[in-house]
């Protein structure tokens, strides 16, 4: 059993039940970058929360469902990104769909420019706000003040963009978009899922790391991914978590969290704004394994996150792969096809967390060579 | 400390902490029905949940977070209802929006006819589909045969409606409705949270209390309420099952939920599917309160539910008493009004559940009959 930075479990080993006798295989897919699913505040909270006040929240935030935890957790999440306030849903899904589709649909005359890699839960709040958008071309400043230009400085408008995406690992010129925002009078509404807890001096992301949250007008986070369990949330100013709170269906109309869930993302969040050994031993496996493929000839995109798409560039070849990790190698990578990407960037998308060890990635790594030998995958230049 | 029905918390009892010091108050609105979130079995089977698996699931339900609890709870869910197949949404509000819209926007030249009080989150649902939709008059079949009537029956066709209504809770003619389906070749679509757990003799609602389950092309169910934990769900047949799941934006893009919680919806569902005792001490309960409410005079609408709308039919008074009741009496309940409920017909919604002592009930009564005469509240005639 793996047991240090406080995980508990032998995470990344899970058993794979697909067969008849469940069998133990390395997780190299998650999305628990920072095995916060796994440590020892996280569990001991949510299983003192249980015992405490039971397994679900018993109502809407409104009506009898909220719960003194739901209220720590948001001031918690207020505090990462220094805002005023917070407001957590069920999932980051909702929240970035109920935000935006609460926003962009009664702010009057909303233009919303989104950037051309944003994530379906962002594409279908603009669509369900049915509000005036634009698609800037992804990351691209030039051609998002092209569109800027074309709108008078007074008319309401959102720049819609992530920090991290999620399948090629790249960050977003967050500055140089603030600055827009700032020239053509623009709210800004950040998606940082795959940021949060691993970027900023406490987790707070991108935005926090290049110096940026102020100039933020909505940050978007999830207690589901770095922080291990489940849940999405907006940071901003009072007002505006207001005006949410006030509008979004998807907030109004649904069962809190449990609250030992909110527990859970509670002492995950305090623990990371306080320690930084996570971040950088996450930080340290992704260079070695980075490190290790480039020597290996596997080829992958070189990103400047933890996100590590190694490209296959065919989707037949990428199932069959995967396939192969796991029943030759007892490792667990899914195959990425489209229309998650793009036809002919098929991937199997690797993300290390802290715990995978330096055995893991020499069997890692072995395994791919193995399986590329073996499916005549394209080794690279 | 209430010790029966394998309910190990003080539930109804909660605390309140709005003011310096946490006040130890009786609620009257949850909408954990049967107390389930407070049952041993449910809480022991999170607990251990935790233990074996960690907090959060990791991933989507595609990439890496589907876990064995995700597997048998969908199994569980499909012979609740004597389905083929199930689907777990991370909410009921998320099962209706993304089902309703993956169907009605995929079956080509789909009309939806739904009913005039059906949720938020069918009407969003809906609406995000852009689908051409009917709306028939709340719970009036001759209405409903009227624009059915009006389409070839060749053309895909959606009835949805719900069986017992949150707010007046009243309850569809289901047999009535799956006779006009079967007549002019129509899918149903039937939400059931307000009814899972509490009717049919396994808990699969009114569907399965009227005998015609087989007949609902698929059911919605939560498992927030009477289940006592949170999420969503449909449970349908293998192609549906296989086409929504294949299509829903908000099922597919999500991190799945904790697997904790999975293990706890399923023991909840388990244990009602063999146990009467929640189902007939809840339905004792709720004739209780109604027999006091008629006799002090409190004017509430007669429904054939576990749901009580004391009416007050002010939001002005309706706040207040609310108010007062909480802050003279230690009884919480929120008040109901515009937009939930129409103007004129502000309300206190009562939800009596098994773990409601008679005592209780005495000091509820009394605290109504003291609030209606403090805020001069109209009585009954």
């Amino acid at each position: 059993m793996v047991q240090f930075l406080g995980v508990i479990s032998d995470f990344p080993y899970a058993f794979y039940y697909n067969e008849g006798k469940p069998r133990r295989v390395v997780v190299w897919c998650a999305n628990d970058y920072l095995a916060m699913g796994q440590h020892e505040k996280v569990l001991n909270a949510m299983t003192q929360a249980i015992t405490r006040v039971g397994a679900g929240a018993g109502g809407t935030r409104n009506i009898s469902g909220t719960n003194h935890y739901h209220v720590l957790l948001e001031q918690c999440i207020a505090d990462l990104h220094d805002k005023e306030g917070a407001l957590v849903f069920s999932s980051g899904y909702v929240s970035n769909e109920a935000s935006i589709s609460a926003l962009a649909s009664h702010l009057p005359e909303c233009v919303v420019f989104s950037d051309a890699h944003n994530h379906a839960s962002i594409i279908q709040g603009i669509r369900n706000s049915r509000a005036h958008k634009e698609i800037f071309r992804h990351n691209d400043p030039a051609h998002l003040r092209e569109l800027l230009s074309q709108y008078p400085k007074d008319r309401a408008k959102i720049i819609v963009f992530e920090s991290v995406y999620s399948m090629d690992g790249d960050v977003a010129p967050v500055e140089v978009f603030c600055d827009l925002a700032e020239e053509f009078n623009t709210l800004t509404f950040l998606d940082e899922v795959h940021a949060v807890g691993m970027y900023g001096h406490k987790g707070g992301g991108i935005a926090q790391r290049d110096n940026q949250s102020h100039r933020i007008s909505i940050i978007e986070g999830t207690l589901g991914k770095a922080f291990g369990v489940v849940g999405g949330y907006i940071a901003s100013s009072a007002d505006l978590i207001d005006f949410v709170r006030s509008f979004a269906s998807g907030f109004i109309f649904t069962t809190s969290m449990p609250p030992a869930v909110a527990a859970a993302a509670l002492a995950s969040i305090q623990h990371l704004k306080k320690s930084s050994i996570e971040r950088q031993r996450h930080q340290e496996t992704v260079a070695k394994v980075k490190k290790r493929l480039t020597k290996a000839g596997i080829p992958y995109m070189p990103t400047p996150t933890h996100i590590i798409p190694i490209m296959v560039g065919n989707a037949h070849q990428c199932k069959l792969a995967s396939d192969r990790l796991l029943k030759e190698h007892n490792i667990y990578v899914q195959p990425i096809n489209y229309p998650t990407v793009p036809r002919g960037t098929e991937r199997l998308r690797i993300t290390p967390s802290p715990v995978h060890t330096d055995e893991m990635i020499d069997d890692l790594i072995d395994a791919l060579k193995s399986v590329w030998d073996y499916l005549y995958i394209k080794y690279a230049a």
